[in-house]
């Protein structure tokens, strides 16, 4: 037999992680997330994976795994269960409370059988698998690591990992585990890139923890934390804090608010009776007794701290005296509209924290130390770094070479990439189609990159449109009629805008031919030469003939 | 007598810096930068200040002093001469070399007198002021500080500055200088804030090409370095370590090709004989014996490294078992793009080597330690920081007042701000016009909001035309005409197209109106409205009426 292991996201990238395990008897997924768009991908909302070989395969998928509640490893379970369908969906309780009022968005709520996770139950069986899971800490509650026991050989999927020996919920990654799993000889290990880059040994959420106390009780007025709104530890750090520090916490944010609502109700989360206010509370309160709790770390337009740096919302506004921490890092691409938020913050008067001048965030994935000390327990013969750009996976793929793997078990892929697991030996099977689905507005599918690339033009440069009559009696010719929208070739510009005018005459005037289309290539052709090179731009040139 | 200090950029943003400086008896300008467009300036090229004020006063304008050679401090310069016009531009050697080529380009090559600046001469009498400059270490050779002397006061501007006692031309910043400016009193200190977040002192440029000379010690195969093509030690650096360890050097684009003839020709980089070698000669060599030099350390597309990286390079393509130095640190809004060529560089077999994983690159910046030391021997009575987003700003101006500077005597200002100096005593005056003008193909203006507003709309959701003839006879009535670009609803399209072209039918026949505004404004709301509620898309909705 052959088990395949076949990742469809996540390799050579950060985001949309996914991964097929299937042998003849059934596929499992591991985790189904989405990327968020890149600038170039204009008016994109959401990347997914390609699920065409799942698609294909619809009927033999038994189960999709999901390692923890971070959209980048669950944001496509709703697309993948309307698009492909999927019977049953495993994971831990937070993670599936989490995937439970997503689904209920996407009115999905009874479109697959939710099955919980509880790593101390040990090996289960899962579809084709016998399956354990190992408590892992990351940057949320309740995450872990997977392992598939397979008549070929064990596979691990490290997930998102960080070990953290001091996490707020006291629930540490469960090194033994990973140990008595290595004990029994592990053929293939997935493992988490991400910060493979990075040596030594990712802080304790507990250094943040402190760091955050410290600063809330300094602080001479009211203390503003914004963090990922599913990081729920971040938030009950902010929480403990304030309690300790005899201040009223307010949430701010639809997105926090129900993660928070949702790790309370299922104990991942505990908030002190009375210390909760709501955000039209906070006017009577006094300035040294609030803290506020809010979205908006990445600087996103609509998000709550945004909206108040720039007092754009409703019941709460920034004021002088106040204190921001951003406990958060920008994600790549992020940069200038954080900072921007930033910036806005201290124009009106609050003094801003973030992690380069303070200890207020920690990753959640682990460096290279730590990555070292998976390998050392796992002790796998065949290593495939995933989640991660290249760089990342070459970096851990070093790594692992540094720990005794061989250097040709060290399987650096590419999203499509088939390993073939037989009897502990991998070897490269023919790749399998993946790439890049966009979700554009209420579509799904494919944008064509020709619309990207008009999007791109009309971004740089607008659009002009000429529109022509044409009249078989060339007394009732008329004036071509130019429009320009995003296209600015300032003062000179209406006399530029009179040029199109006039060529676009003459060259209705010189073409002999009748055929529309022929038209309209002579005028497209004489009008971008002419706009080019009276102004150094390239509109998108649009002739519109009208044959009356 | 008043000598006013006006900012007109580069307060509150990273680039685009321009300070005036001026008396009754005329106007000093201290730099004249360029910033680079933003994302969201959709399709502008470069970034001016508003050189509004100094074209109400261009009669008055004395000199411009350029303290260094960067864009955002002289890219602005062939703009300023050519809109309102310059007599005298100061500047040290290097700096004027750099400035005549980009005169040259622009055809201005005698609009303007170059004089030099030689900070060893000491006070010279410069516009309506006595002016001294004093040698600082910064990411360019040949930078300086201003100080100018006036009858109200002292005013030192400190340009770009960092504390380099080790550079690689051994001309250090001369702190006994600034002391020397100190002990005669000094009203106001410009201070650059851009590393004023930071903590501690920024390393050497030593550091930098000790760690260099190491990496090509031990490459195996070809070492291909990128820089900023203006960091002329760096280049020099990398020749060092390339002659050191008997290797060859090629220098691969336009940019750092001129800037390193400048400066060999000017005697600021001295290369030894025989040890360049042209790009076609490359092939010949044997790897271990290259380095080739080359710009693109932005992930600019067009660049060197980039063409080197995608195999689009004439001459040059990267080669497994190549080792590639990122020299340079990813200016904000930049890191996806390096991101992305670094990624292409593993793929096709390179190693990669960036900031974040060895000691390849410092920054030209001085950190706190090296601010407060400034303070400590300049002594200023009152502080602007400049050069810095109002965070920066802020956190220069902490650091001013731990140094002893009143809190009241630290001015965090604005562009367009003026200090008015009079008899040492610094008061706020009027705020003059300041902001932001685009540079757009061969335009220089003002981007009206609407045309970036159009651009976002047309980048985010293409187009929709919908192009209607109104015929006097009803029976000649054509259906309209549905032009699309950008838009992508895909899958369901073509049917919202056609519902698209019956709405339209349908609001021409509702529509009594003969009128062709209101029938485009008709046509208009129905389309948007339907195409909203289909594909939750709001593309830019242009309906053409063709009166028969």
């Amino acid at each position: 037999m052959t088990v395949r292991v076949i990742p469809l996201g996540g390799i050579g990238e950060i985001g949309k992680n996914m991964t097929v395990v299937e042998s003849e008897d059934g596929i499992v997924v591991i985790d189904a997330g989405i990327a968020f768009p890149r600038d170039e991908m204009l008016g994109v909302d959401l990347v997914l994976p390609d699920f065409s070989y799942l698609r294909e395969h619809a009927a033999r998928i038994r189960a999709v795994i999901l390692t923890h509640g971070h959209e980048d490893h669950v944001g496509g379970l709703p697309y993948l269960i309307r698009e492909v369908g999927v019977p049953e969906v495993w994971a831990t309780r937070l993670t599936l409370g989490l995937v439970k009022a997503k689904l209920d968005e996407h009115g999905l709520n009874r479109a697959a059988e939710l099955r919980e996770i509880v790593p101390e139950r040990g090996v289960i069986p899962l579809g084709p698998f016998r399956a354990e899971f190992i408590r892992v800490t990351h940057s949320i509650p309740d995450a872990v690591a997977v392992v598939l026991h397979t008549d070929d050989g064990t596979i691990v999927h490290s997930g998102d990992i960080k070990i953290d020996h001091t996490p707020v919920d006291g629930r540490r990654t469960d090194l033994a585990r990973f140990a008595a799993v290595g004990d029994r000889g592990v053929a293939l290990l997935l493992g988490d890139s991400t910060n493979a880059e990075r040596a030594g040994w990712t802080p304790s959420e507990a250094v943040v923890t402190r760091s955050l106390e410290r600063v809330i009780r300094d602080a001479p007025g009211r203390v503003i934390v914004t963090s990922f709104a599913s990081h729920i530890h971040r938030l009950q750090g902010v929480i403990d804090a304030a309690a300790a520090c005899d201040r009223f916490v307010c949430v701010v944010g639809r997105s926090m608010t129900r993660n928070l609502n949702i790790a309370r109700n299922l104990g991942y989360a505990s908030v002190p009776d009375g210390i909760l206010r709501k955000p039209a509370e906070i006017a009577e309160l006094e300035p040294e007794r609030v803290v506020i709790l809010c979205t908006g770390s990445q600087g996103e337009p609509l998000s709550a701290l945004t909206r108040i740096a720039y007092n754009d919302h409703p019941s709460v506004s920034v004021m002088a005296g106040d204190t921001v921490i951003i406990s958060a890092k920008p994600v790549p691409g992020n940069e200038l509209a954080v900072h921007d938020t930033m910036n806005q913050l201290w124009r009106v008067g609050a003094r801003v924290l973030h992690q380069d001048v303070a200890p207020v965030h920690v990753s959640g994935h682990g460096s290279a130390d730590e990555l070292k000390t998976v390998l050392a327990l796992v002790r796998p013969t065949y290593v495939m770094p995933v989640h991660g750009e290249l760089r990342h996976l070459v970096a851990h793929g070093a790594l692992a070479e540094e720990m005794g793997v061989l250097a040709a078990n060290v399987l650096i892929v590419e999203n499509g990439a088939c390993l073939e697991l037989t009897d502990g030996v991998v070897q490269r099977g023919a790749n399998v189609t993946a790439g890049v689905v966009f979700v554009d507005g209420l579509g799904i599918g494919d944008i064509a990159d020709v619309v990207l690339r008009d999007r791109r033009q009309l971004s740089a440069d607008g659009v002009l449109i000429v529109v022509c009559q044409l009249h078989d009696d060339a007394a009732e010719m008329r004036e071509p009629e130019v429009i320009a929208r995003g296209f600015a070739p300032e003062g000179a510009g209406d006399e530029l805008l009179a040029e199109v005018q006039l060529i676009a005459t003459r060259t209705l005037a010189d073409v002999a031919e009748r055929e529309t289309k022929i038209i309209q290539a002579h005028l497209h052709d004489a009008i971008a030469e002419l706009v080019y090179k009276r102004a150094r731009k390239r509109p998108l040139i649009l002739p519109v003939v009208v044959d009356v």
